[in-house]
């Protein structure tokens, strides 16, 4: 996928939208416009029924890519959603089928590779359609020759706790509001939600282990001269016992110069894996630094906290005031809040 | 591979003994006995005349395949060669067949599948021969759930400051002395020579990245409740710019008791990247500590240190206490003197 959609329907049946992270995040981030949410549990209804989205955001909620078809032009259709072990559930079938006859494009990022399934690699043949399976590297991959840093642009990381903290979202709002300021800003994706949004991008879970880190290298020097500052997006944790060699991996190949800690307020264990404690943010901090310096010195100089278990904004900046004080910078909620002390932290770095 | 040959010969053109890792390695460390080794350079000599062998374990050099038939019964070719990038050099293809219409196996740890080469693939099957290419990870490889810990063998890991310190060696050489005191110890190997040695094995330089931890984590659970030790052979180094992930996934996946760190005398500068300073010895010792803390508390016991640059036995003593003060524990070079300082210090963890 190195082309960018310019209006898409996303489908995002039954699990819209708190189990549909693509589709939400697509609806939040992407550069290209939403016409119509496919989720066949709440037709009629708009997304912003469901989650709260920034301003100019939102799409109608409709049954079936038929319905999605009469609002308006549309040319790709996103996979906004992923069961548990990335499968592809049959009952997709129609939407998908219908998109391609109507030659749109079709973008999914699950495990299941849809242009290698016969009738719809045949569909869009016949229909001039072209399907993007971000999460299937490219062929050409190889291994890191330690070369990030050598870049323009200043590399910011996200990295975590653990899974599903925040890292995406806090990369991408960190990559606005600096926009927002004027500064060129680059997003570097890693997974396949991320490579959706910014249409680009290597699936870095999927890639072979020992191009872990040379698969992030390829974006980095791809992007580092024709921008003032990449935000990366990071993966997994470093201390997370099934993922944290994506994580090392990505930390090694961005060469990050500034390192922003994320986490999710009241969060005791790694998800998944109950028996391994989370440790107080002063041990990632240390992690993360003492594993940079060797291959690149990077500091880690804020943290992002989702603070949504939190009733009061007054507890949650309290909570945010004492993760910051252990990270040994300043720390907020970009979503409750604003991202502006984080861009602050990383540009001041 | 999950079948052991009994006897093979080795393919090693030309680059017998010294850039031969994997025709080395099996003539030191096999279970099976090699037949002949294959080098046209050399024909006429034995492997003990290029290199140091344990007692009992050498082999004529011959220049074909055609001529290693004539050493008695074989069940296998071995490729014991890897050119710079792992591909096939078409001058061994007249080998490889004679050794598929004579219906032997042919073993190879190459990036190029020979299964997938159309001639071979016939070949085989025209003469029931099998063709494993090691370096193919199985297809039902999934992620780490965390578990190693779980098994009753006591895991040991051997790490390393760089690439290519003797990771592999040093678990064999571990293994081979528990054996002699008796002890059920296993051999985990985690890359295609180890693979070759061991007869089977995940490959984990070549999963996907999301499945470094669970490929290794696959074996330890295979072996940890039949062996009262397993040995894992580790691979690259934590602070490798290209393949720390690899290093990082293995450490959590095997989750091992104790810890030997592995190093070669006076390399300063990561192999290939000499711009990434090889930190001190303690410096390996905290970060391989602290990041396995988390997941399972693991201790850096003991060092190893190929010493073969250094002349006199005293003076490479001298390098190995300084070492092991520095890793505070006994450091030995367990091919120039031997292993047994070593296994107390891992059987006492």
């Amino acid at each position: 996928m190195n082309a960018q959609p310019t209006r898409v329907a996303v489908l995002a049946h039954d699990l819209f939208p708190h189990r549909a992270k693509t589709a939400t995040g697509v609806l939040r981030y992407a550069d290209y416009d939403v016409a119509a949410v496919l989720d066949r549990s709440n037709p009629g209804t708009r997304a912003s029924d469901h989650l709260s989205l920034p301003d100019g955001r939102d799409a109608p909620i409709v049954e079936s890519m038929a319905d999605a078809l009469s609002e308006g032009e549309i040319d790709a259709l996103v996979v906004g959603i992923a069961p548990i072990g990335g499968g592809f559930d049959e009952s997709w079938r129609g939407d998908v089928e219908r998109a391609l006859e109507a030659g749109l494009d079709v973008i999914s990022g699950l495990h299941y590779f849809l242009a290698e399934d016969d009738e719809f690699a045949a569909l869009a043949e016949a229909h001039g359609a072209t399907i993007h399976d971000v999460r299937k590297p490219h062929p050409d991959l190889t291994v890191s020759e330690g070369r990030a840093s050598e870049v323009d642009a200043d590399v910011v990381l996200t990295v975590g706790t653990d899974c599903s903290v925040g890292k995406m979202t806090v990369s991408l709002e960190l990559t606005r509001a600096a926009r927002e300021r004027g500064i060129d800003a680059g997003f570097v994706p890693t997974g396949q939600t991320g490579i959706m949004i910014a249409g680009w991008g290597n699936p870095i879970d999927r890639v072979v282990s020992d191009f872990t880190a040379g698969a992030v290298e390829e974006m980095i020097l791809e992007m580092g001269d024709t921008h003032d500052v990449l935000f990366v997006e990071g993966q997994g944790s470093i201390v997370h016992p099934a993922y944290s060699a994506v994580t090392c991996g990505i930390l090694h190949g961005a060469m990050p110069d500034a390192i922003v800690l994320c986490h999710v307020a009241g969060r005791e264990a790694i998800h998944g894996y109950e028996s391994t404690a989370i440790p107080d943010p002063g041990t990632y901090v240390d992690l993360y630094e003492d594993l940079a310096g060797p291959v690149h010195p990077g500091e880690v100089v804020a943290g992002a906290v989702n603070t949504s278990s939190i009733d009061s904004d007054a507890a949650a900046r309290e909570a945010l005031d004492a993760f910051g004080s252990q990270v040994g910078g300043p720390a907020t909620d970009p979503i409750r809040f604003d991202a502006d002390e984080l861009l602050d932290a990383v540009l001041d770095a």
